[in-house]
């Protein structure tokens, strides 16, 4: 095959990021403040330095600074496995014969997996520098516990973990990852908490739910001196974090002299599309240029193509604050066949903000597409990807063929957040042809909303 | 942290090799030849195309050719995930406070987790242009099928693969990433073959064995037209096409203007070992360099250390060529408690043969301690890796402690052969405690060893 330029756009560790990149700085009108729910006023950073490290409060709660230095040390942890390549998918441009050319930020070559890590070791950065002995964090098939359990342990902080039960019982192999990392892992709703323990009063038998494990996470933070909570997506600190995605994709394509025509990326609470897009955005913004960007969503949980711009709970236990955002309401729960993450009920204040605004276009895809491209890309490009970033490979893969048939080349860039190794019994189901998809109806939707605070 | 070179020893691709090195061109007494079993003469080009692909079973015979070109379609498909990166351990090296340089070529980011890859697109590459319709081969936790099953994809090849029984249904995941790449997966022993049909009637409920998976494999090759069977290991041709991990090494090592002293590899059938060392062998035998190379293998399976230098069958079955190597026997079975790879019986003919010539070191590690090494290096390098490559970790780090003793930098290399995510059993094992050692007694192995051909 004749290249016109390398499979593997490269950048050396000199060209690694030295400074995170905040959207919020140059947005004319700002994504509306987190609000205290009790007060309906927005949050102030004693509120928020009780709940999240002081430094990370203050991130999440400016959005005039655009460039922050990133510390050294996180340079050096960056180093390991960054900057991660951008890749021109030659074998998937030639079995769809398109004359688009494809390019795709992985993010997976690390052992976690996933982008996670970029803002992993920066929480974890931070909540050593204050001093604190350790953090606590929930989650559901794991990608973010494994992250923060790396990164933990890299600081020699201990991190605990409530891990939806089901997800602990039934998916073991990403709790032994964070186990051995030394984090502690505890299945959620457990009686360590008075969360835990009230949900396996009025419910006994649960199997628990990511709101469930929320509120435990909180309340071990919030009642341990010396402990934080942090969180892996929706918040504004994460898409800083996550915008080194976005400055190595944007400096990759000007080393290689590639205008990127429409970028894409897969959105749960939005911190891979946030972080993806943020630099591009910015460009937008600043009137230097002109993208087209795809924000690609399940079906089963379809925040931006279904959901209501309100504010509303982070959190299904009710006890975080108020953001404003685009919204199924924070007790919707994705139908029970929905495999993958991108199972949030709302999006990130800064996507919401933007997609309200027109800058960002979404679309909502169902599983069993998002598996068979998911397939269709690993036996050409030799990458298994993870679900939830196959939502981006089938949008890519559709404005691929509309060029075929308009004849246009133009130049799709999309994020490819992870791999699928821990996400094998949802390929089986796919592989068994027992993979089913489910669209939420009208009516729960509006069931749902119609709890929103007021 | 101040580094004095790059973490990451990272090589263009345009300095991707463009041959592979046969190191025994360079070997002044050549390996022993396979012998056909019932004539007990050297195997002939038509005896071994039968079997093989005739230009792999050209290249098996083939010693005395150094350089063999790397056909263009091959090296299209190692573009995808090839120069592999050469990492400097510093954060090894620090947690270890060893003056001791330690590199290690990390042959993992790849979707089927392992180096195994780079010899399972060659073999796919010459069964398709020799017109074939399809491959077998045998499996046991799944490395190898997993890297055939993605090759056999990108060539469009039909790829049959007989997995052990017990992982088919205890280790069902890499079995569904052969399934996704389009594999037909077979649980062995089987009713599709005599060699099963008769394993089950003699013991009906059995789990299983590599030799009996290996038995069906090759039948189902030799009696269907269009079919030959490939292997991922202890063959020479293996070695030939892994020696891209070698040529890498050392061009980065040049590059970058650093001289090893130690090169480690873990050893089960030689397909890494042999591939990493063979062109700094081909240094030390035109008098080029002088290197320590030491091969690292499990006490539970310690074919070099404890095995007897003979004629042996490849397979437990009995049907394959002879082959003049280290063995333990082709009956030896290790212990049911050994975790991951690294089982098999006998050693690669060239590494045989210079471990015999003195060129080599061999040392053997208990499993436990690997695990513990393997945790230990995770934790603070970020990558989590495969049990088998876990081995040339413990030898390293030994050997580094050694050097802080010693006051020596030495410059230490080694081979980290994949990743661990489909070995996470084995993790929670050491995790919690439960993780035991075997060392086979004189006894087992002199059994097993009375079974040799005379």
């Amino acid at each position: 095959m004749k290249h016109d330029m390398p499979y593997k756009l490269i950048l050396t560790e000199n060209e690694l990021a030295t400074q995170w990149y905040n959207v919020r700085a140059d947005m004319s009108k700002k994504p509306a403040p987190l609000l205290n729910p009790a007060t309906r006023k927005p949050v102030t950073l004693d509120e928020l330095s009780k709940v999240f490290c002081t430094e990370l409060a203050k991130q999440e709660l400016d959005d005039t600074t655009a460039y922050i230095d990133i510390p050294g040390e996180i340079i050096d942890f960056y180093r390991m496995y960054r900057p991660s390549p951008l890749v021109r998918a030659y074998f998937l441009e030639k079995a769809l014969d398109t004359p688009a050319h494809i390019y795709y930020k992985f993010e997976g070559n690390n052992t976690s997996g996933s982008h996670k890590l970029n803002s992993a070791i920066a929480q974890a950065y931070y909540a050593k520098k204050q001093g604190l002995q350790g953090v606590t964090t929930e989650t559901g098939a794991g990608q973010w516990g494994t992250a923060l359990s790396m990164a933990c342990s890299y600081f020699h902080l201990a991190c605990d973990v409530f891990m939806v039960k089901c997800s602990y019982e039934q998916k073991p192999f990403r709790r032994e990852v964070m186990r051995t990392f030394g984090a502690s892992v505890t299945p959620s709703p457990s009686d360590t908490t008075n969360a835990g323990r009230d949900i396996l009063k009025r419910f006994p038998g649960t199997s628990g739910s990511l709101g469930c494990a929320i509120s435990e996470a909180v309340e071990s933070a919030v009642t341990r001196p010396g402990y934080r909570y942090v969180l892996g997506s929706v918040l504004s600190q994460v898409l800083l974090h996550q915008s080194i995605i976005g400055i190595e994709t944007q400096l990759a394509l000007q080393k290689y002299g590639v205008k990127a025509d429409i970028i894409i990326g897969c959105a749960g609470g939005g911190s891979n599309l946030g972080g993806l897009i943020s630099p591009f955005i910015g460009e937008q913004l600043r009137g230097e240029a002109n993208y087209r960007f795809i924000a690609v969503e399940p079906a089963s949980c379809p925040s931006l193509t279904r959901g209501t711009y309100a504010y509303d709970f982070c959190d299904t236990g009710r006890v975080c604050p108020l953001s404003k955002m685009y919204t199924l309401g924070c007790g919707f729960i994705p139908s029970a066949n929905h495999a993958g993450g991108l199972r949030y009920h709302g999006m990130s204040s800064t996507v919401s903000e933007l997609y309200d605004q027109g800058l960002i276009e979404a679309r909502s895809v169902e599983q069993s597409e998002v598996f068979k491209a998911a397939r269709d890309f690993a036996r050409v490009e030799g990458t298994l990807p993870a679900p939830e970033s196959s939502h981006a490979i089938k949008v890519a893969i559709d404005e691929a063929i509309k060029c075929k048939e308009s004849g246009e080349a133009k130049n799709i860039v999309f994020g490819l957040t992870g791999t699928g190794y821990f996400d094998m019994m949802a390929y089986q189901r796919f592989n068994d042809g027992t993979m089913s998809d489910y669209i939420p109806t009208d009516a729960e939707i509006a069931k749902s909303l119609a709890d929103l605070p007021r």
